[in-house]
């Protein structure tokens, strides 16, 4: 079952400033060859279930490697099985319905 | 890695009822064993990683099974190294913490 | 418009425990007198639109004041135009579904 | 109060292409003149707490005003006293950590 997913980590007992985490966890997205594209408040992510949820494991562990002992993320997971929906897909379905001046 | 998470499935393009969907994902928790709290905005849960998202990935398969051709759920999902928790104690935890100097 | 909501707020940079932060927060709901109820990883609340973003909004006040530099609030609203709907209705409406063959 | 939000709006009973209410949700946006950027789960928007949750509640309001009888929205709220961020802010900040290339 392919996934098309956002998800965003929160180390908590780090201080305030994250993105040395984020970051890392972008490297372990890089690592695991799958589509993945960062932005403001999370990642967009798309693969197999299993594969897309095994990379999140390994974002936690990653950060709770680097020093974090406690970790709350919040992730969205949409599936479907009338068709293939990729990343572009989403974008591009919302913005061809975008009117002249929308 | 033990996690307590929170999950709510939304079954898109089955009409506005959803209660039988999410009814068929609580059969689906009873049958995994794992430790799992309805409420009304979602299901948590405890246990191994891989378990709890197995079983959050049955519950799509469940309700796709029962016709919804897609669907949209949020997770939130907490890991902690520094100690065990469970849900009784989280919930435990804050009310220790209201009333008198709370 | 009347909202049946869920929310957790996770504090950031203030350590690892959370618990007095969101026991702050439950005084902030009671002093509302909205209608809501704490859960293992957040909160149920119901009421309209504009209180209930207020109320969250004061979470957040009284989080900072406590010393948070920082807080990432993870929020599921739902509205519905076609009837009234309780946090009690949709738990009931779940439950009522349960059992002999789901 | 500033914030740095994410949102994704789901319409339930309208059937499965939802991409026309995004759309609609996308135009309510521009119209706010908040700064936002639509993403393959979600949109990102900042602005002052007030304003942002008025535009979420507009989406709302025209969602169901295009006949969706129901909607669950997820929403991500970040607020920080110790400094001003922005939506570029954030995401330069996570690259400008990762490693060559990373």
């Amino acid at each position: 079952m392919n996934v098309i997913a956002d998800f965003s980590v929160v180390p908590i007992g780090v201080g305030v400033s994250l993105s040395r985490y984020v970051a890392a966890c972008q490297e372990v997205l890089e690592e695991s060859g799958l589509s993945h594209r960062l932005h403001a408040y999370g990642t967009n992510i798309e693969g197999p279930w299993e594969e897309v949820f095994a990379v999140i494991r390994r974002c936690h562990e990653r950060v709770h490697a680097m020093g974090a002992p406690r970790i709350s993320t919040t992730i969205k997971v949409g599936t479907r099985i009338d068709r293939d929906q990729t990343l572009n897909d989403k974008v591009a379905s919302v913005t061809s319905k975008l009117g002249g001046g929308g």
